[in-house]
């Protein structure tokens, strides 16, 4: 086991009913004018953001709105947001939404206290030591977000998706959680999300770290809920103890809880930026056909936690021969994307024929010669790992 | 799955060497002179007490001492404290042992600040509302009192073993956990602390609380680990892995990792507080005798989670006959147990003849007509338990 900092402060406000205490948490935190960001109109249309403002409003609290947030957050809305806040002296962002509010909400805060432009700090030009406090209502469980000092946005002009951590800066103060919030996502966003949590764990577990064994049953046993909630809310939409389940297992995915004391890979994750930043496709949705394919690699270059893997979460038979039982896990993977309507090809995904050359390259100029730990891809190899996300 | 709220603010600095940041911290979290509390000597012959002094005065922190601190601490090291603290203008206590030294340590940060007497706190007349800061240095992985707000101190002169939980103001502030430091731990102090950390699950697993699947798969995958790696440490005490792992178990167990939103229990928690108030036994040794007869009356009464216990955590075959899956998985506990040379009986526990009317009365007096939630044990429930430890 690797030395580790496990800090997870943001104070979560979970179960039904929450949001009335959105003001109340505000105040606490030293917050007297908010600017509420958020996204496409649902939480407008679900009357959630009339309640956040009421309660707000009873708590003495002075707000202002930015809204217009899509997925895949861009610098644009960033750029809006530190000029309202600068304008109206807010001292604290409450996002009321998913991950790409959240995110943006986080790049706001950092960039309002700081003088120059605030892509100097995804650019790596500067360092993040001062930020404004942010809060959320958290309405989609996806991206753990709520619960992580991390934030990815995309450049418009130049279609770079960059992230940025700074945990002792960007994480957010509180997060309130209703798990009845989520209940009328649509079941393509829902199922986007599951893959979103468990490309979380899984970025973390497959690791050659040795001695990870508290880390390792952490992940097995989130999955383990994942997989058993997520087909639960597919079936139904409304059913409290899924969404609850399936809620916190996304936070704990992204806060620190799993993964202690492992080398992390995320080379899935930067493979899926490039598609989702170059053809905008939903994160999850190519987290699902970019996982699948970086692990049937893995199966052969590194199989040991594969089979673990396929052991344990998918309760695979053990064998001597190791590749096999890798690839049945791999197999059954798929199948329970596919079961819950996400695609798992680049074809299935609504790209027949993606730019692989110009994914490679935009890969490795962002991320540098070699990509991920569990095995450092080099150019040659996410090519090829590109190349099996369009027949797997 | 209930409502809960997760704030787990506490800065856990782990592995190898990390005691070496001990000055940093505490100047970090704002102080500049500690009072060290410490227990029978252990620290002092380690040299750990030498290296953490000089590494406070190398980040120019004053500090003075209290050690000590016995198991099963008592209130008059606490009012010792207090005084120390008074008199050398401390403003932070920093924690150098397991957790009877860090329960003092928070007893004491309450007190300083109160002018009555602290044990009014543990008696229910007042309420905490501020503390001096509390930092800790771990050896013994057990209590988990480094990542919880909760303390337990013996009144000598009326043998009252009592709780105190508040979260929001004694949870400390940093705790720096070096595995390595546990190495010299006995045998059997190391086996207390396992059946500890696992009584520290199970009071949250063994719950009523329904679609609390996350919180199962946390409990579940954490003992799995225990009981791994406890089998490790045993044959090899110097082997990091297993230490390390054992290490961070024992904190998630009792920092609100484990257990969410599930109603929890306790009772076996304050059936055993009485034993070692009264015969003055270790905490987890006591536990280990306790927590098989607690759970083989709940085979009678409320079988359900323990069939769930037995099959997913002990491997037993499900079948019909609910009670036989249940005992057997008992059965396995408690050969784990002995496996790890701690008592399951009283006899074993050096108790030839337990006074069970007095642990009765004493129980019932301190918490009341019902103690528990899984099943709430009246006094002849309690007896009947008490009873079943004599033989089992």
């Amino acid at each position: 086991m690797n030395n580790f900092t496990f800090y997870s402060p943001t104070e979560f406000v979970f179960g039904k009913g929450r949001e009335y205490e959105t003001g109340a948490l505000v105040r606490k935190y030293g917050s007297k004018k908010v600017m509420i960001v958020y996204g496409g109109g649902s939480v407008v249309r679900s009357g959630l953001l009339e309640r956040v403002t009421g309660v707000l409003k009873s708590a003495g609290v002075e707000y202002c709105l930015m809204g217009g947030v899509q997925p895949n957050p861009i610098d644009t809305k960033v750029y809006e947001g530190i000029a309202i806040c600068r304008n109206k002296n807010v001292d604290m962002i409450l996002a009321v939404g998913g991950g790409s509010v959240i995110d943006t909400a986080k790049a706001i805060a950092a960039g309002v206290l700081y003088d120059g432009d605030f892509w100097d700090f995804f650019a790596g030009k500067e360092k993040v030591t001062r930020a404004l406090k942010v809060g959320v209502v958290l309405t989609i469980p996806a991206a753990g977000s709520e619960g992580s000092g991390n934030t990815v946005i995309t450049k418009t002009d130049t279609l770079q998706k960059l992230s940025l951590r700074v945990p002792e800066v960007l994480r957010p103060v509180f997060a309130v959680m209703n798990p009845e919030l989520t209940y009328t996502l649509p079941a393509f966003q829902t199922a986007c999300g599951v893959a979103d949590m468990m490309a979380h764990i899984m970025e973390r577990y497959f690791t050659n770290t040795q001695d990870v064994e508290i880390a390792d049953r952490l992940c097995e046993g989130t999955l383990l809920t994942i997989i058993k909630e997520a087909r639960i809310v597919m079936e139904y939409p409304g059913n409290y103890g899924a969404r609850a389940n399936l809620m916190w297992a996304g936070t704990i995915t992204h806060n620190g809880t799993c993964g202690v004391g492992c080398e992390e890979d995320w080379a899935s994750h930067f493979l899926e930026h490039e598609v989702s930043a170059i053809y905008g496709v939903t994160h999850g949705a190519g987290l699902a056909v970019l996982f699948p394919a970086w692990m049937t690699w893995m199966a052969e270059h590194n199989v040991d936690k594969i089979v673990q893997y396929a052991v344990r979460v998918w309760g695979v038979p053990e064998e001597e021969n190791k590749k096999k039982v890798a690839l049945e896990g791999i197999q059954r993977l798929k199948e329970f994307f596919v079961s819950l309507g996400l695609p798992v090809t680049f074809k299935e995904l609504g790209i027949d024929n993606p730019d692989i050359s110009r994914l490679v390259d935009s890969l490795h100029r962002n991320k540098g010669e070699y990509v991920g730990n569990y095995v450092k891809l080099s150019r040659k190899d996410s090519e090829e790992i590109f190349k099996m996300a369009c027949v797997i």
